[in-house]
């Protein structure tokens, strides 16, 4: 019988190990060479999955972003209160771990790209349209009737802001301190709205 | 008589040519030669003032930051109210022009390079505990007797991340409304501090 192989799988063991070396050696650092090593195997099968370097590097930045949109709505469609589910999304925002301190690093390394990259950027845009129209629909759950939809996009932009510089400042600092702080100021924030 | 030559002069202008080809096309793009062709000079200048390429690299990714932290102490110290100067101080870390837009894609491919450089890190570290530092001295000329440090430091810190967040969603997305949206965030959390 001729050996079964899970493609999605191994694609997936390519992304994570691409994920390694842009978090330990960003963007410059990344070539298949060692994305092979990380990922135990050799360049020829990369070269079975992903054309080349760009669409490996382009597959794995793309891949952090879905990551963690896929978490956060698993959280927005759970159980519990709204309040609780805004507070756990905003938490998967912020690299409180070490596998979302890896993504943050890899979020950091796609901005960068994106800056010189339109796909990219466009890419984030849409990224951001889909997060923020999250956290609006759990702030408009929370919120009363008098809340207008302006005023709750007003707050999703406000929050997804914080969380973004919170997170950065996070990410090249990653000390139990600067974890607290953030998620003191995102209880805060919740808090206060 | 020799030719005089001003070499701080010369200096800035390689580090803006860097700043030039770091905006337009990533970490990735940079090299020696297009930076001379920026600064319409020969690689050979350039070596007469850094030693390679990662020292260019490294200066002009300093240098972006320091600009702006001389122009946030200059208004921060200029003759008005002070809730008038911190939000002056805050658009000033928003890429709402094209200058400030440069030097924006220039912060997010240092933060990018901080995630994999100790020492690059450990500058942002320093950045940000002097931004904040101004931050607070403005916070608490405007607050009342009744703010804690505590208080203000939390603040100072809410305030920096916003600006953050909202930085990087401008920049990756540069239209009028999105520096509108900034603005708007921004004199918002002030008036309601």
């Amino acid at each position: 019988m001729p050996k079964q192989v899970d493609h999605a799988l191994r694609r997936r063991q390519l992304v994570e190990a691409s994920w390694d070396v842009i978090a330990a050696e960003g963007i410059e650092g990344v070539t298949l060479r060692k994305v092979a090593q990380a990922a135990d195997c050799t360049t020829g099968r990369i070269a079975h999955y992903f054309s080349g370097r760009e669409e490996l590097v382009r597959s794995a930045l793309r891949a952090a972003h879905k990551d963690a949109a896929r978490r956060m709505m698993r959280i927005a469609r759970s159980d519990t209160q709204a309040q609780d589910r805004l507070r756990r999304v905003a938490f998967e925002g912020l690299p409180l771990d070490a596998a979302r301190l890896r993504e943050w690093k890899v979020w950091l390394v796609f901005w960068a790209s994106a800056t010189s990259n339109a796909v990219l950027a466009e890419e984030n845009v849409r990224r951001y349209a889909d997060w923020q129209g999250l956290l609006e629909s759990l702030l408009a759950e929370i919120g009363t009737d008098a809340d207008t939809p302006a005023q709750i996009e007003r707050q999703a932009l406000e929050l997804a802001s914080l969380i973004d510089g919170l997170g950065i400042r996070t990410t090249l600092a990653p000390t139990p301190a600067n974890r607290r702080l953030a998620r003191d100021a995102v209880n805060r924030w919740i808090a206060n709205r």
